[in-house]
């Protein structure tokens, strides 16, 4: 009877050790790093993390820690960051990032950044929709009625990707229209300006600068204002990397010049 | 003896829980997310999965889906996108591709993306081909016999190399001419415009704009049409995300204008 | 009891079982590929690992191994590569460089390629320096006495982002100097040498090519000689890949020259 005694004691310590490592491996996340972590690599990091990033620039007035949520999310889906990604998915629905926003902001970078970048996200925003209990009924329906297409706006849009894209790939003509300004910019669970907040992350995280001018200009038609817009690049730098950020500068500068004199 | 039965009860309980485990995070593929996963997180992503993407995209006549799954693969691997590969492993295999050329274009893109990209597929590839039966004699050799060079273009490209790169930096030059142009570039078992294609899908996904010309050029010689290169952007927006592909298209116009012309 | 002992026997194949899982789940560091793992996909790519890049690459003269491991961890940071870092974490050890070095390019890096970047390295660099014993004294302190600054070049550089930075974005402006250019390049743990080594390796594995002149000639006033930054092109073609070094050539011999006429 000892043996069994010991042998169930066993599984006791053994159900605990398996049960841990079930845990900790959790297959759909990632572990995230914390604060003790980064000091036993790199004390400064961990400081500069506590101090500065997270206890300082993300508490600058000029753009709201909602947007700042946005914007980092952005550059966490852009470089395929997954290790941060449940702590920013977390902290952004704790600034105010509606459930549905995140959903939209998923479908968005996918059309972006790579359908890959999208796919990645998926079991690890799941999992924290679900230890959060957010249902199927606040997430954005396949078909919702769209938002009213900007017609002037959109005749220029064309008129740019038949001349340039036309003679090059009907097919990318084809799908620039019906997938993306036919439909993914008229869903309205991401409103017009946070998808121009986002796409912007998106670029200078991913060094598209060649298409930069455009979704800036189109960002502050959609109500992104030049403090924010600045203030994103002070966000941006920390997440992407100074070099990007600076990068992305002239291209600032001609879009706010620009608007001023007109 | 009611308790050693517990332990055995007990054990076989333990035995399921620690196999799922094992199974769920085996530890050489991350685990794929499905369509069901991804409604969960946006219904609208899962729905341009499989309707536009998976059901109409990849069905377009211009390219095959076996160049689709070429031209994906290397998207994948450039981006280091892991999570979808397993999957897009399978399709590729599926779509005809031979495990030998899989295996070629992993070695291809490690020059052209990066050692660690061709590592970081290695585990997740090595499972695909183990569960298909793959086995070590469907691989392509160390070194088989080499296809004949192009003298004429080779002379062409060492002259421009050895002018432009070799006053800074002859390591560079000798590699180039070793590794690449008078190895890699010869092996049989992917075909110069699947190396091209490739190679054309991995400056795109990586913005590697300067490089495009060249190979694009290198890729039609090499027999890949206007009308697949026209079609490999509309693949490629999907997966590399709208904005490489539109920075590529002046460089299509290009390549594409100047052919005509001459 | 013999059900009993049956029991004990079983959870002794069990315990063996679950943690041979746990180690090789081990949720901290993904499994590095081995050779062997290397030949069942690409036997090419295994024998051009061995072979061309470290049995050859690696010894070349040129560049000290240790500095070779310098910029190859760059690469890794720089692009997430996760899966080769615990490995070249280790060879980085074994050819000299420090763990302080190491602590030190982590936070460097977070500020040239992303907090993200730095954040994914944690707890693979924590249990490379668990099983090597590496304690927290060898690590950088927070806020160690600072090398001085040079005011000559610190004008030169306050004065251009005064000018092209201010009027877009003085949050931008404020960590430029705060974080990078009055703590992080003078903080004493790695040489402004390894510090401009490391951020010269980030902007081609990044493909920022708009700093890269300006870091480049940062670097070789900072010691770095023009047979090692020679060097580097080689040792990052295989990790960077070839078409960001080839972009990255012109900007090379453009300082290179300038440095002679001068």
């Amino acid at each position: 009877m000892s043996l069994a005694k010991a042998g169930v004691a066993c599984l006791t310590i053994l159900l605990a050790a398996c049960s841990t490592n079930a845990q900790v491996s959790a297959p759909h996340s990632p572990p995230v790093p914390t604060l003790d972590d980064m000091r036993t690599v790199s004390p400064a990091l961990a400081h500069n993390t506590e101090t500065t990033l997270l206890g300082e620039v993300w508490k600058r007035p000029g753009l709201t820690p909602r947007d700042r949520s946005l914007v980092t999310l952005a550059v966490l889906i852009s470089k395929q960051q997954t290790v941060e990604l449940a702590y920013h998915l977390n902290l952004a629905l704790d600034n105010g990032v509606k459930p549905s926003e995140i959903s939209e902001a998923i479908n968005h970078l996918a059309f972006y950044t790579g359908w890959g970048n999208a796919t990645a996200t998926i079991l690890i925003t799941k999992d924290v929709f679900e230890k959060r209990d957010i249902k199927q009924d606040q997430l954005p329906p396949v078909s919702p009625p769209l938002l009213p297409i900007d017609q002037a706006s959109e005749n220029v849009r064309t008129a740019y990707v038949d001349k340039n894209v036309g003679p090059v790939s009907p097919g990318l003509v084809h799908y620039t229209s019906a997938s993306l300004f036919h439909d993914l910019w008229l869903r309205p669970d991401l409103a017009p300006r946070d998808r121009s907040m986002i796409t912007v992350s998106a670029l200078i995280a991913t060094g598209q600068v060649a298409q930069l001018k455009a979704h800036l200009t189109r960002a502050m038609d959609n109500g992104l204002t030049q403090a924010q817009a600045s203030e994103m690049l002070t966000q941006l730098a920390f997440y992407t990397g100074w070099p990007n950020v600076f990068t992305a500068v002239p291209v600032f500068n001609e879009v706010f010049t620009s608007r001023l004199k007109s």
